[in-house]
């Protein structure tokens, strides 16, 4: 039997932070047990998971995902780990949702989760790095600091963006991190505090950066037969685009796009049949404040040069032409790697199903959410419907 | 447009074995020409990859999906690292099957690759342990060779199995692996030497181990239209089952099986329409010899308790009841972790073919490989057809 649509029929999400109380298991569980409760089943409804966890060092620990499988209760169930560096939440829920469609599952349990804050941020900031080219790019010093850094200073040059421009994207993500009880750092900052934090790697200072952070997020997504018995408000996952980038940087034809995601958003407009004017919520890869601003470009929120522009006229605010990161993004509300994705899954339903809180826009009717792994190296885009 | 039915229409491996030579993209590129000119196809034909790689560390590498991914020439098209410990390649070719019947590609492009033998084999069991769990089981000596002479102790307790006939298995898998040209070790052996080598765990002693390895395995699956347009002889990949089980082997209820591969053939078996006595030849997981045993009995080629006489009456001989592991299996042809369920399927896809050399059976109709991670965390099973 195949379904139509893959709905998402519950959402669970950590605190993300120093979670020195949990090891990721318990993490995954914290996020798992709302999701059911969300969804109104039970453990044993599920019949299989994807779990996504980015690295084994952080954890010293190879496979997490049949310990995090086994741990919330699906012991027996199939599973696979998937992994795609920073974009890996958004992998896992793409290989959930082709599970469904396959038919070998018609009702998956996608986990993302990552503990990070333990090894210190120069020793995560290290193990990070090697997810880069470690024979070619690593060994001369590239970490992603200072490769977001090359991007901000290409971008700077091309087209004029000011490290100003650069600091209101962080303000911005403070000011609906402060409003996300899930979130990391939950304070509003000001344009100086972020102009003057201490630089990392020019043009890009502390509060450029996201945070090192420990998390989990859940998403149960079924066919469309079971969501609609499931579900009074599920949310479709209309389109799906994914693509990747030379794994060298320095390969790179441009610095100042990252093309993975005008490949990913293209398919993923396409199969959904939208255009992005029918977005009306966006999560993007903030890793760094420039991956926002060129992300605004390459999703065709604005043209190609125009990304600092957008975030002046505080386009990505909520009132604005498309509100961005309303969660607070990976700079305010954290970035566990594993996580990262399925966390922008749930901030796009929360949002669609108007359950946002305080940070809730009026009225949104298609969501997209779009994770970068790496440099680009990775990009997945989803479209979603209410 | 979606399909019916999902074949296999190339494949390419690389010599197993101590590869200095090459790093992991390396190896990966030395299996996915050969499958690119198995199939008569080229690069830009594939619409999407799935990478199997099992751990971060062997290659100080993380995120090495996207490594291999740009280095085969896949760069701007979609891919994820797959992972599920030593059933990682099987959990990939499960991936790709599910992309492929989803929708979201027509031909993909299945990678496993792992490299192992730099690290020595001291550095790589410790390795390979953290896969089990970390916190109440690898901190207290639990390595795999423990754990499978737990489970073989606990077999000849219960049902009589002899040290004598473990090594016979190793004997089988020797001669094979003596008439592969991608084997590790080309050596056929005598059962005093299997029974004489030097113990490595009561009851296991040297010759009752899989080796460690380095190599790479590729294959290129396709929907039904495109692989009858590729291929003369596409290979069906007609049933999957999957399965998993406790983390912690001291929470299961017995030692002398592994339920997980129970469940999955199972399931594997209702979905292909058939029975185990239907299966004309099949790879299983033989990680240490009593794996093998173990699975004769859990996938229904004998009774449980009777694996140690179906192997001393040759039944898992060719011209037995079920040739096994005619490519050497781990114990000979190596087990390099993420490349070895990819492996296995290339195996059975030779023999259904009839391109198995010196060690082709005669008129094979249907296959079946079995993949376990760990010791039975996870396990996968596929059936094939001609």
């Amino acid at each position: 039997m195949r379904t139509e649509k893959v709905g998402i029929v519950g959402v669970g999400h950590t605190k993300f932070g120093k979670r020195a109380d949990a090891t990721i298991r318990e993490l995954a569980h914290e996020a798992v047990k709302p999701a059911l409760e969300d969804a109104g089943i039970n453990i044993g409804d599920i019949d299989t998971s994807v779990i996504g966890v980015a690295a084994d060092e952080f954890a010293a620990q190879l496979s997490s995902g049949v310990l995090i499988h086994d741990y919330v209760g699906m012991k027996d169930k199939p599973t696979f780990r998937v992994e795609a560096a920073c974009a890996t939440g958004s992998a896992a829920v793409r290989a959930g949702w082709a599970l469904i469609k396959s038919g070998l599952a018609e009702v998956v349990l996608v986990v993302g989760a990552e503990t990070m804050t333990h090894v210190g941020t120069l020793r995560a900031t290290e193990l990070m790095a090697r997810a880069q080219d470690t024979r070619w790019e690593y060994p001369f010093g590239l970490t992603f600091p200072s490769s977001y850094a090359l991007m901000a200073t290409a971008h700077m040059h091309k087209f004029g963006t000011t490290r100003e421009q650069l600091s209101l994207v962080s303000v911005k993500n403070h000011t609906y991190g402060a409003m996300n009880p899930y979130a990391h750092l939950q304070k509003s900052i000001t344009l100086e505090e972020a102009m003057k934090s201490i630089m990392i790697c020019y043009p890009l200072n502390l509060y450029d950066c996201c945070l090192i952070s420990d998390g989990a997020a859940a998403i149960i997504l079924a066919t469309e037969e079971k969501a609609r018995k499931i579900s009074d408000t599920p949310i479709w996952l209309i389109g799906l685009g994914a693509a990747s980038d030379t794994m060298m940087i320095s390969e790179r034809e441009s610095l100042t796009e990252l093309k993975a995601t005008r490949v990913a958003a293209e398919k993923a407009y396409k199969m959904a049949r939208i255009t992005p004017d029918d977005v009306d919520v966006a999560t993007v890869h903030d890793c760094f404040t420039i991956a926002e601003i060129v992300a605004y470009e390459d999703l065709g929120f604005c043209q190609k040069g125009e990304g600092g522009k957008f975030i002046e006229e505080k386009q990505s605010y909520i009132g604005g032409k498309v509100p961005i990161n309303t969660d607070g993004g990976l700079k305010s509300k954290g970035h566990p790697l594993g996580a990262t994705g399925v966390s922008m899954t749930i901030e796009i339903t929360k949002q669609l199903r108007g359950e946002a809180g305080k940070r809730q826009l009026n009225g949104a009717e298609i969501g997209l959410s779009h994770n970068i792994g790496e440099t680009g190296q990775y990009c997945f885009v989803h479209v979603y419907s209410r």
